[in-house]
């Protein structure tokens, strides 16, 4: 079997791995799958032959033997799927699982893309703090609703699954903004997530590539 | 087999079924299956016996013989695998159609659910006009590539799928806003979704509940 996975050459975020790849680089990992990474410029993304594999020019884009999926939440469900032990094999708790993946993505993420994207292209527009308050307020809002649904728990949905990939990557997104700080049990859910060998490795991995490539553009 | 789904008591959109049980109804009515609803209030939603289903306090919520599903795309995606002929059933296809699914959740709907929000809450800021002209061009970016990927084939992923509900259940909740019409292949592509029977059952089946939920009010 082979893998390849497509990220960022230059990751906007410095290599701090807060692109969607690292979420298919720790569900692999916690697999135990290798994968080959093909390294895309921000020109290659809208080239054609890019495109009739991922339609929005975006990272990630997989290929596996002649399966190709898009988006990174086809992309875990996949490997949750065909590779096993990312899901509860219990179907009423397969249901939690799964219903927290798109929670992840469908619920949680947007206030989160819309606050980076507020910071991006409004940050000299003269309501840029108002508007910021305003997304922190409903994203404090889904914060509180994660927070009293995961309670005591460690994970989402019984045991690690592949929505606790989904959901640790995307409170990743907030680093450096003290939000997920105001929830401590959620702050020590996402230590939680980073502290799995998976997660370090996948780290580590992003982290190589991207230094190659700085130094690459340096020589 | 008994399937119960949730929906808005009170819809905030007039009874058009804009809400996200459509998506739900329209998959049941495609796989011909009956379902209950229970129609829940504003305040019903943030109750604690509600929020142990539902942990956001959204419609809808699923329940099936000990299953319980929140978020439509998880709802979707279980009834298109458990009740067959809304996913293809070759591996490369069904690869596609369910990243079209998470593509028209977490690439589409959030800048469209964006523009809602700011329709809603930013409506008398003196911003306004000119964010809301910004979430049009990355609407529109999004639309372009939709346009390209969809070419000129009748669904996303072969043959009428789940993600083509969640495609045009997304695209519908712009409507009034002539931005859909700017791309005439998507709008002709709305337009056989919603010629499709189970579509209009479904609507009718919302729409009934909602007239008589607001009878009752006036009564």
């Amino acid at each position: 079997m082979s893998i390849t996975i497509s990220a960022f050459a230059r990751s906007p975020d410095g290599g701090n791995g807060h692109a969607r790849d690292m979420r298919v680089r720790w569900a692999l990992e916690e697999a135990g799958l290798a994968y080959d990474v093909q390294l895309m410029s921000f020109e290659a993304l809208k080239q054609p032959d890019y495109l009739a594999l991922q339609p929005f020019g975006q990272i990630p884009a997989y290929e596996e033997d002649g399966i190709v999926l898009f988006e990174s939440g086809a992309i875990l469900l996949h490997i949750a799927e065909c590779h096993g032990g990312l899901l509860p094999l219990d179907p009423a708790r397969r249901a939690i699982a799964i219903s927290w993946m798109f929670g992840a993505l469908n619920t949680l993420e947007p206030p989160i893309v819309e606050w980076e994207t507020a910071h991006y292209f409004e940050h000299d527009m003269p309501w840029y703090r108002e508007r910021l308050q305003m997304i922190k307020v409903r994203i404090r809002q889904r914060f509180a609703d994660l927070a009293r649904a995961l309670g005591e728990a460690e994970w989402l949905a019984g045991g690690f699954s592949a929505a606790d990939i989904l959901m640790v990557t995307v409170l990743r997104r907030l680093e450096g903004s003290g939000l997920v700080e105001e929830f401590p049990s959620l702050a020590a859910y996402v230590e939680r997530g980073k502290a799995r060998p998976a997660f370090q490795r996948a780290v580590a991995a992003q982290r190589a590539e991207f230094l190659k490539a700085e130094c690459a553009r340096d020589a």
